[in-house]
Order: C-alpha cells, then sequence, then structure tokens
C-alpha cells in the first residue's frame, strides 16, 4: 500500500494518462473524470440501502435533518467550573443545541489540581474539575434531565460519568434520565492523544465496566465515543483514520463479549467521533463507508441484531490541525467547508472549530462565529430537506468504494496481528500515522502541497499580537488549590478512606464492576485524583 | 405555476406525505429522499455527456480544472483611478488571477464627474473614470498583453472597451491583443440594475454594433456577459435568474442575425453571469441546467455548427443580497458555501463577496480574506481534480432536471410574447421578480426563512461602527472636476468636436458602427460624458 500512498505511486487502475495519475493523501487515486461506468456494478440495495435501512451508507435514520437537523454541540471548557458554566449558559442562549465539556490535563491524568505535576496546566485546555464541588458548579442551573451532554475524558471517563449522575441525582433526576456521550476511548490514547494512565488490560477493564454498568443503570448513555479524531490529528490519512478507528472498534466489542455481556445489551450505546478535514468529497465518503463498514462488522463478525448494534452514529469536530495561525480569520471558510463535509456525510452532531484556536481558546466572539456557521448550513444552505444528497455521484459512489477498500486491507493487517490491543503494543498504527504525517510534512516544505497563508499567499493578516485572544487566569490554580484544602479539612474523610479502600479491593479481586465503589466515594467528596490514585497503586502506569 | 411557488403548494409529483411537502424558493419541490428511480430515465449521453461535449452539462471543457483552476477575479475599483489600479496591485500581489473593474455611477450613466447630477457619486460604488487619462491611470503598469479583464460596464460598454483599447495600443499592443469582457448587457438594466440611458432599440443597435466590432477587431473579447446575477439581486428565485438571463441572450442573438451578423462568428464570444447563492445544490444544478439548455438553443433554435457557440462560459459572484450586516463576519461562512456551489457547478472564474460589503466597500483586509477564500477552496479542498463531482447524484440530476424545466416554462412564456424586449416593454419579467421578492420577504418576516444573526441568533456581533470600514474620500469628485477643466483646456477641442459630429452622423443614418467614430473622438479625448450626450442628443433617453 505504501507505494500507493506516495503521491507518485503507478501502481493504481485510473483512466488518466500515466503523465498526470493524481492520489489523495490516503493513497486513492483520484480519475479526471467519473462516468456511469465507474458505478455500473453498484448494487443499490446491498450497498447503500435507504438512510435507516441496512447497511446504513446513506445514514442511520429514516428521515435524517429533514426530522430534526444534527445537534449543535461545541466543546468547551477553561479555567474554573464557574466560568466554564458561564460559557455554556452563553452558548446555549446563542443557540447551542448539545452541551460538550473540555476538561484540563489534570482532571484528564486523574491528578487534582494541588498536584505538584500540574502546575501551569490547571484549567488551561479545558475546565478543572476536582470533586463533586466542581461539578456542581460546572453545571449549575443546567437541567441535566433535558440536556444532553458529551465529556471529552478518556482515562477517568468513570470517574467523570459519576459526579455527573450524582449532580443530577441532587437535581431530582435517576441515573436512568441521564443522557450523552463520554469519550472513554483509551486505545486511541496511547496511538495518538497520550492521556492514558494505566497500561492497556486494565484499561479495557474500566471501559467495559462502563458498558456493563451503563446497560444496568444509564441505558440512554452512550458509553464510549470511538475516536478517530485525535488519530487524523496526530497526522493520518482518511483512511487510517477510519481504518484504525474501527479496529479500535472491534476491540472494545471483543473485550465487553469476553467480559460476558451480550453484544445487543452494550453495542447501541456505542458511539464514534470522526474529524472532519478538508477534501470535501473525501470526508463524506468516508462517513458513508464508515456506516457501511461497521453495519458489516457487526451483522457479520459479532452477530448483532438489534438494528441499533448496526447503526454507526457519529459526532464530528472540524480539523483542530487544519487551522493556521497565519491569517487566522481564513480559518472560518475552512471550517465552513469541513462543517460542510460533515453534514453531507450524515453526522448527528458537529463542533466547528473557533477561527482563533490555532492561537488560544475561544473567545466568546469566535466561539460565537463558529456556532454561527452551523446554523448558517442549517438554517440558510438547504441541506437539511433531503437525506444524504451527494448518493449516486458517480464520484462518491467511487471514492466511497475506494476509501473502504482500503480500510478494510488496515483492518486486516491488524486482525493478523491480533487486534487492536497488539497493533499499540507493537506500534504498527503509530508507524503508520508517523509515516502519513511525515509524507505530509515533507510535501507542504516542498509546496506539491499549498496551505494558503503558510507556504503560499502569505501576505497579510493580523500579527497575534493585535487579535483580541482568550487569556488564562493564571490565578486558577491557587484557587483550585485553596478550595482542594478546605474540602479535605470539611468532609467526613474516614468514610472517604473507607470508600477507596472498597474500590482498591474491587480493583484487586477483578470481580466487582468498578463504577459501584466509585461512585460511591465520590459521592463521600473522594477527589479525582484519589480514585486514580487508588487505581494506580493496583493497576500501576502505562510507559511507552 | 405561482401556486407551486407558495412554499405551501400541493401540486408537485413528489414522494412524500401531503404533511411535510417542500418546496424551494424557486418552486421546485425537494423529496424526503432521493433514490436510483429519480434518475433510471437519465441517457447519459443526450442529457449528460462528458466535459467537453454536447450538451455540455458536465463542463465546457474536457479536463477542467485539473488542467488550470477558475480565474479568481474580485470585482474591485472605488475613487480615482489612480486608487484602483494600487488596489489592482495589491490584488495581483495576492494571487488574485484576473482583473474585474467596478465603476462608479456617474461612469456607467455617461455623465462626466463635473455633471450637476453626480454629487455625492464621484468614485463611490467604483472608479470613476471620465476620459483616456483616468483609463490611462488605472491600467497604469498593468501588461494588458498579458491580463484578462472585466469590466462591469452596459450602457457605455463600448465606450469603455474603447478606452482599454486605447491604452492597450499605447503600450504597443493591439485591438487584436485584447481580452476580457465587458458586461454589455442592457436588457437586464430595464428588468434589475437600472444603469440604462437610451430606450431598448438603439440600446440594442449598441450591443450588435460591438458584436460586429469585435468580430473584426478584437477577436479575444467577449463581447457580453448576459448577467443573471443583478436579475437574483433584485429578489429573482433560481430559476428566473436563469430563464431571464437565457431570455436576454435569446434576444441578443436575433437582434445580432437580424443586423445580418452570422451566428458562429459572434456568438463564440457571449459570456453569462450568475449570482451563486446559499442553496447549494439548486445553485449548482442551475450552472449545469444552463449549459444544456445554452447548448440546445444554440444548436437547435439558432443553427450554430461551432462548438464555440454551444459552451456556455459563465463568471460567478456571490451573492451580495444575502450578506447581513448584524454580525457581518458570519458572511465569510455564507461566501464560502456560496463560491462551493459555483466551483461544483463549473464556472470560469469566479468573484467571493468580502464580509463587509453589507455596510461598505471592502478595504484591504476584507478583500484579502474574500481572496483568501477561493483560494482556499482551490488548493486545500480537493476540488480541482476531477470534472463535475456531483454528476449522477440522484438528487443533483433531479434538481437540475426540475430547474431546467421551469426554466423552460418561462422561456416559453416570453416566446409568446414576442421576447425578451417585450417582456421588458410589458413589465412581465419586472413583475415575477417583484412578487418573488415579495414572498421572499413575507418568509422571512414570518419567520419561515430563517437568516442568522436577522430573525434569529441576533445576538452579539459587532456594531458597524467598531469595525475598521472603507470610506470614500469625498476630495474625489473635486479632483475630478480639476483634471476635466484642465483637459478640456489643453486637448484639441476642434478636433474633438469634429470626431463627434461625425459620432452624431453615423448614429443618425444607422449604417455605420459606432464604435469606429467612437473611438476616433476618444482619442481625441473626448469624455465619456460627452461621447454619451452625443448620443443621447439622437437617441434619447429612456423612461419606464
Amino acid at each position: 500500500m505504501a507505494d500507493r500512498k506516495s503521491g507518485g505511486g503507478k501502481t493504481g487502475s485510473g483512466k488518466a494518462g500515466a503523465e498526470d495519475r493524481r492520489y489523495k493523501e490516503s493513497g486513492v487515486e483520484v480519475d479526471p473524470l467519473y462516468r456511469p461506468e465507474h458505478v455500473s456494478d453498484l448494487d443499490y440495495d446491498e450497498r447503500l440501502g435507504d438512510p435507516g435501512e441496512y447497511p446504513y451508507t446513506r445514514g442511520p435514520y429514516p428521515s435524517m435533518y429533514r426530522g430534526r437537523p444534527w445537534t449543535m454541540r461545541q466543546y468547551a471548557g477553561f479555567g474554573s467550573a464557574k466560568e466554564t458554566n458561564e460559557r455554556f449558559k452563553y452558548l446555549i442562549e446563542q443557540g447551542q443545541t448539545g452541551l460538550s465539556v473540555a476538561f484540563d490535563l489534570p482532571t484528564q491524568m486523574g491528578r487534582d489540581s494541588d498536584h505538584s505535576l500540574t502546575v501551569g496546566e490547571v484549567g488551561k485546555v479545558g475546565v478543572a474539575i476536582d470533586s463533586l464541588l466542581d461539578m456542581r458548579d460546572l453545571l449549575d442551573g443546567i437541567p441535566l434531565k433535558d440536556v444532553s451532554t458529551s465529556m471529552t475524558i478518556n482515562a477517568t471517563a468513570s470517574t467523570l460519568l459519576l459526579l455527573y449522575t450524582l449532580v443530577a441525582e441532587e437535581q431530582g433526576a435517576t441515573a436512568a434520565d441521564v443522557s450523552g456521550t463520554t469519550q472513554n476511548d483509551i486505545l486511541k490514547e496511547y496511538l495518538a492523544r497520550g492521556t492514558y494512565i494505566y497500561p492497556p488490560a486494565p484499561s479495557m477493564r474500566l471501559t467495559t465496566d462502563m458498558f456493563a454498568y451503563c446497560a444496568a443503570e444509564s441505558p440512554r448513555w452512550n458509553t464510549i465515543s470511538i475516536s478517530g479524531y485525535h488519530i487524523r490529528e496526530a497526522g493520518s490519512t482518511a483512511v487510517q483514520e477510519l481504518a484504525f478507528t474501527l479496529a479500535n472498534a472491534i476491540a472494545y466489542v471483543e473485550a465487553a463479549v469476553e467480559a460476558g455481556l451480550a453484544v445487543d445489551e452494550f453495542a447501541p450505546r456505542l458511539s464514534f467521533f470522526f474529524n472532519a478535514h478538508n477534501d470535501l468529497f473525501q470526508e463524506a465518503a468516508k462517513y458513508r463507508a464508515a456506516r457501511r463498514m461497521w453495519a458489516k462488522i457487526m451483522k457479520d463478525r459479532f452477530g448483532a441484531e438489534d438494528e441499533r448494534s448496526l447503526k454507526l452514529r457519529f459526532h464530528t469536530q472540524t480539523a483542530g490541525s487544519s487551522l493556521t495561525a497565519q491569517q487566522a480569520e481564513n480559518n472560518i471558510a475552512r471550517t465552513t467547508v469541513q462543517a460542510l463535509s460533515a453534514v453531507l456525510g450524515g453526522t448527528q452532531s458537529l463542533h466547528t472549530n473557533a477561527f482563533d484556536e490555532a492561537l488560544a481558546l475561544p473567545t466568546e466572539h469566535s466561539a460565537r462565529i463558529a456556532l454561527r456557521t452551523q446554523q448558517i448550513l442549517a438554517s440558510e444552505a438547504s441541506l437539511t430537506d433531503t437525506a444524504d444528497p451527494l448518493a449516486g455521484s458517480y464520484y462518491v459512489e467511487s471514492l466511497t468504494d475506494a476509501v473502504e477498500e482500503e480500510a478494510w486491507r488496515y483492518i486486516e493487517q491488524i486482525d493478523e496481528m491480533g487486534g487492536s490491543v497488539e497493533a499499540v503494543e507493537n506500534r504498527f498504527m503509530q508507524r503508520e500515522i508517523e509515516e502519513a504525517a511525515f509524507r505530509y510534512q515533507r510535501e507542504v516544505e516542498r509546496e506539491e502541497r499549498i496551505i494558503v497563508g503558510v507556504n503560499r499567499y502569505t501576505g497579510g493578516g493580523e500579527d497575534a499580537e493585535e487579535m483580541d485572544l482568550h487569556t488564562v487566569d493564571e490565578s486558577i490554580r491557587e484557587r483550585q488549590v485553596q478550595r482542594l484544602a478546605e474540602l479535605r479539612e470539611t468532609r467526613d474523610n474516614s468514610a472517604v478512606e473507607k470508600a477507596l479502600s472498597r474500590l482498591k479491593a474491587a480493583a484487586e479481586t477483578g470481580d466487582e464492576n468498578l463504577l459501584y465503589p466509585m461512585k460511591e466515594a465520590l459521592s463521600e467528596f473522594a477527589t479525582v485524583g484519589e480514585v486514580s490514585d487508588t487505581l494506580r497503586a493496583v493497576f500501576g502506569e502505562y510507559r511507552p
């Protein structure tokens, strides 16, 4: 495959003369012209199907956006829970239709704000949540029975879901009422994002415990959002993003089945998270191929029978890595094209990046423009009246087939290695991503790939200094540290210790679902760091 | 047809239940789902054809953007010729690939800057050109042999083309070397834009004289750009824009044939100018339908044999009327979607509006972002590798058929009235446009149509006062008046008078091409106002 991905390979089967063969970064060749012959073998019922019908290529639901547009879910979070709560309320007031929480690195890594390693990181890339107190502030005045919330959290996903549930219960709702998604995709953390804590095996246990817990307690919660987003941000191709995400998804399903869960018990609550990059049609093809492949995997490989298990539902975020610090306002056009690809591909929810995100966290001003971009697509561009508008296009159907074919090859390779956990451990996927990132960088340096404002059209544009950027309040760590000190003085520390011991015992024995004792500890105001340290003591930490 | 365009008519043949029928503003119904049955009757060779093949639905050229991307042609002009020349040089430096001149209203209406009616208008919506002196400044340092230039000029189109040619000749080029386009579409001025001078009949004579002159002297010049743009800006639907533009085009061809020109002598230099509005797929369908219809008209109705006569080539501008003064930066997203529709529809050249154009003329800053939007589409969004990427889409092909069908109905109606000149005079087209504009406005007022930032999502956004807007230098008129006074003192006034008398005689007799005596007068430094007044004296002025 590598020779086809070099951008100059000669092994494809396109119709152009050898002097002008063109390849996408994914290795897929693009013919100068697509004609009816390109799709003459396409069996509509088998390969496309109507929206809501197997294999769901055209969408998971019959009416798609004609029934209801996608959910506009802007990822937000910074500083303290109080500040983030204000931004949430601002976004809701501006017409956002779902919440999406960004957590700071210490929260993601299971460290309290007063840990020595957290200096300079508290409240920086997201909100700092140390305990139930912070979660209460984060969600103040937001009715959790009515809103759906996405949380970008992985190693500490169960901890944060339980804190969220505790606040819902304080509001008078039950665990069964909460709806939303935890990212909870630890495999891609080893591949790309890096916010893992424990080694793969106990991490997978936490994941399957969460599947089981939610099947029993929170059936409306999407237990996982299997994420290609960060794989792509790390420099993968569109095909790698698709293939590695599905390979990881297969690993989660296998782990859950091995842990004794029935497929149709947990699979309806699996969800996905993809990137939307600049190549408009390849991205739309990628989403369409993803639905077709997942339906086949669940049906043929895992024998799923509930049609909700077969339907791939996904959130999309526009590509952060595509944004340029140079001439930052050009990012509005990029984000528009990317958002459009997600909508044409039938996304269930969408985050559009703010134009200044290559420089800082979004301001209210830039966050509003990003949301308005989605609102313009939904209200003004006439994209919601008919489902899967690209279906039948000679080009898009050919591209969907080609992307799928290349992705199956990767999945077969990973299967041969024994699956995703092994392919992570032997660094196969990491190497493939690194090579793709290297090829891309070389193309940019050689100006074979043009990035407007970066290696061409560089004239003009504000300096970052002239822009009105978001600034982090440096006193946030001090305030969190103070709050933690007060908490540790006022809570019932013996109850905390007792609960954490029970959690530790459950982790050691391996036959109890960890989420029940974890919830008990959190309700006694144990901190995110204390819960994570308890598990660290049993599971150890992962070192690549 | 009116009942189908009301947005709630019940006469269509869609497949949705009667409870949820949806119609575009054009009256075309949108089904919830398009399937292979929707295109099962589509004969590829007859209805689509490869790009570069009759009926050119998929594009006028075989390789389309894979050979060369569209021309990026930003409409610009303000103040004096010197100031506009600076903006042209800025845009060329930023990577623009063609020039497009905006003239001020006095120049468009054939009034010199020192005429009493021009107060407050000199240099305002475009550049002020009074004589050869100004045209020299406008084009200073720009090699006219190499650049192609579009001029938005109608009633005085021949005058401005001749001034342009005179400067080219001063540079050492010939009339045969100049390439570009004059809008020169007077019929739509009566319909929508209003910058006419003479009544329709003598105006049509000026048009056909220009066809004949260019066929003989400037074969690379596109003699006319038959424009739907302003029809749409006046509030027409997409179908009306298409139908009325083609109806006007038919009238020009008929006038030229009646004047004794052979179709294939002038038709290869006819070009078109369309609007790109927000409805992504309907706009792309409109351009595809336009090519198919024009090829048929030229072949079947006019017996054209040169394939260049059959190929509709067009410039696109994004919809100025869609831009909002509220939250002006949202216009970047709108313009991106609109530009994309033009690219997916195979435009030959494109102007993208600047985000602040609902408030003022663009600044360098906003003009640069607009150009960068095109560059991002051309360089980053992978839209140039394959021609007509939407072809075969069940939805887009159905929409192309539907738009075409509705447009033919209008053309038949206009034919029955005796053609466009008559349909202008009896105000048929004007009334249809007014009704469409009224329906649209009512839908906005009733919030049946959402405009982001206008009737929903109105929170936030800068006030115009906070923005850094372009300001017109009020001293411009004074400077032009001064320059004209000097010119009238220093030129050979008896030569000017002699030349204008010859022009007048040619206008009176009616058997000489007006452009030859006009060129002579301009070369003696007769002004645009003097040339126009000479013709006014013979032709009279049009009063609606």
